[in-house]
């Protein structure tokens, strides 16, 4: 099929929807320089007609609240489904599919529940299903991933993938101001939302992390197959004793492949080297490192949310897809999901990962405690490297921060629970894990 | 055409073309699984045979000395040109389009000098020509460009794209070592040519920013047209004072869209905010700074060279050009840089641009000298913003450090012009051109 001009739907007019539109309408011809394809913005569904047009010059009877109108439009080439939520924008991205029409979305929520379901029906009716803007927004990883480095087995990858967190992280490290106060000015601010949950507890990382390793790993796992912590107990103590150590407080997405070809995944605060790259990603911004066993360390960095960034993102998937209808052949990105069906990989559990750890016990200031603890953690082979403790004497508790060298997590577990059987420990201590590989 | 397996000839067995090989014999079913795509690797031609199999389990009959056995032989699919040089690579290259082949090359110099011509030709033969390599290495950063950020207008790009001037500087920051001792070190690690001029005098650089442009801009512009400054001038007095004025200096290859729709291109040492991600890209490696008006500021780091590097960007071209194969469809990877050929963008000469300058006087120690400098710049409009003087005094001479405010370069060539009239003024100064922008 030669169509000169590919008509684009899009489903939702918030805050992407608006920045893609407003691409589609006001870089028409870059993009037909750009890609040789000429994209038509038909129609916009939204549930209640907005009083204005959002400062985009729009087509007459562009605007319509029944995406019928989208997704059942036979004039339809490219559906864009930017509703967010999982139920209705899967029975639309479906019918779309059926329907014969490629698609494109942002919806890592619907991707990491129904993914491997979707790409199986874009596969059976020959379109694409595109989803680069789903993890990082505006930085091409999930296009990276997939073709860039398609020759490379992924050794691992961190992702700085939530905007909030590190935003959080950020002004807590440079300001010096608590979790909760940060919070509060970063709701104000709009980088988080007025519920902050799925941020804040690292769901959206784990989301995110759910597509990553999809793609570098050919594995479809769920949420509840891997550890995931937030950053809601981070204190300002963890903050400071962190760069006292030469480290910074960073919520990473974490993949790694094990010896036993088993993946790794987890999301946590994870202390990184203060003169990392990844270390020095700052503010609302995202960034993914992945190394490959061929081409080495890399690291991809940019703005992970918001409007244009975004949109960025959804119109290169846009374009891709109009390629393929220009072409007549569906768009590849999909096989890798595909063949996580067969996965060969499955997922390491926690206890059997073997990581460097940062501990802040708060104990009775009574002499003794340091060699109780060390000695219940040298009975399971965990070796210090490190301690600080410097609280003034004379306090009733006292900090006793520790670094350790590598030690498997289960150990790690096992030792904390007969340390807190101690009479002298009076907290759960605050376990943060290390990442020296990222020290690039 | 759905074919089973796609087959591969590879011109030129060295350090890339054994990388390649190595990834092509050793993950082959990789490949398969990430791409759906079965590479068959046929042949190698190489001038004389080599003794050994380079630690690669080559299938028989692969190594020849002949390249007609790769670009005529009517079972070869695509073509990987690795051979490097001008005149015999585009030649066979050319061959291998009019044979109906796809190409794929590492080759930066031919595609700066012959580029135009063999996308023309490419496209007139529907058949790919991939270049991921020539620039960047294993850095995705022709991929982002073309397809990832085809919505974006680019703002500027700034890329670290020399490695081995990136090694020199940083090891000239951090030992203290001038620029021959590093060079000399450099060389003996292989991380330096026998004759480095290309490197250090900024041509390599210069040749990948000329691809950068031409996908960026759709501006197809060369070498002659453009300011290009190596490194060889930069002394450890410059990265000293550089530091204690906040900076750290790195060899930029810079593009901008101007106000007058021209873009500005130049290769030269630049002062950038030490705290930047791009201050911090050490060693060896590479960086791209790619500021889209969409995308805001992105990042993209990794190896810029090296055996397995370099391959894993080659392979990923031969996998897109393998699909290409599958689906009977030419790769649009070259649509940019034809369009190039009505560019409509042309070069803004380095007079025009506009940047904050870093410049050393060496000057008598006398009074007044300061105040006479100072006059002349002003008269030129150009504006100081710091000054730095620390010599000891008794010395016959001393260095004055000024930073300017943003001024205009024609301005600052013709003050330099008088300053040098200036009796006290003992040397051409040392002028750095300071960017703020990647201040991120």
């Amino acid at each position: 099929m030669d169509k000169s001009c590919i008509n684009v739907g899009i489903l939702g007019w918030g805050t992407v929807g608006t920045g893609v539109s407003k691409i589609l309408m006001n870089q028409n011809s870059l993009i037909a320089k750009n890609s040789g394809t000429e994209l038509c913005l038909k129609k916009i569904v939204k549930r209640t007609l907005p009083a204005t047009r959002q400062g985009v010059e729009l087509p007459m009877d562009c605007l319509t609240t029944d995406p019928a109108e989208v997704v059942d439009n036979p004039e339809i080439d490219i559906v864009v489904e930017l509703i967010g939520g999982v139920t209705t924008a899967h029975s639309l991205i479906k019918r779309a599919i059926q329907n014969g029409k490629h698609v494109v979305t942002a919806n890592k929520a619907l991707l990491a529940e129904h993914g491997g379901e979707l790409f199986q029906l874009a596969s059976e009716h020959k379109v694409s299903l595109n989803f680069e803007a789903s993890t990082a927004g505006g930085i091409p990883i999930i296009k990276t991933l997939q073709e860039s480095f398609a020759g490379n087995q992924i050794h691992s990858l961190y992702g700085i993938v939530n905007g909030t967190c590190n935003y959080i992280l950020t002004e807590m490290h440079e300001r010096a101001v608590d979790f909760s106060d940060v919070l509060k000015v970063a709701q104000d601010k709009g980088y988080a939302e007025a519920d902050p949950t799925l941020d804040v507890e690292g769901i959206d990382a784990a989301q995110k992390l759910i597509l990553l390793i999809a793609l570098a790993y050919r594995s479809n796992i769920s949420l509840s197959q891997f550890h995931v912590e937030g950053i809601t107990s981070i204190t300002q103590k963890e903050i400071q004793y962190a760069r006292e150590l030469g480290y910074v407080i960073k919520l990473l997405a974490i993949a790694k492949l094990t010896d036993g070809n088993r993946v790794e995944a987890r999301v946590h605060p994870t202390l990184v080297p203060e003169r990392s790259l990844l270390a020095n990603v700052g503010g609302a911004f995202n960034a993914v490192c992945v190394i490959g066993d061929a081409v080495g360390p890399t690291l991809f960095y940019g703005q992970g949310a918001g409007e244009m960034p975004t949109a960025s993102a959804v119109v290169a998937d846009v374009i891709d897809a109009a390629k393929s209808v220009q072409q007549g052949v569906s768009s590849p990105i999909s096989q890798a999901w595909l063949a996580g069906a067969q996965a060969e990989v499955g997922v390491c559990p926690i206890d059997d990962i073997e990581t460097r750890y940062y501990i802040r016990f708060v104990v009775a200031d009574r002499p003794g405690v340091l060699a109780k603890i060390g000695t219940i953690l040298g009975n399971w082979q965990i070796s210090i490297a490190s301690v600080i403790q410097k609280d003034p004497h004379g306090m009733e508790t006292v900090s006793l921060v520790m670094l350790t060298h590598k030690a498997q997590e289960k150990n790690m577990k096992a030792a904390l629970a007969e340390i807190y059987t101690l009479e002298d420990v009076k907290d759960e201590a605050q376990l943060i894990r290390i990442e020296e590989e990222v020290d690039f």
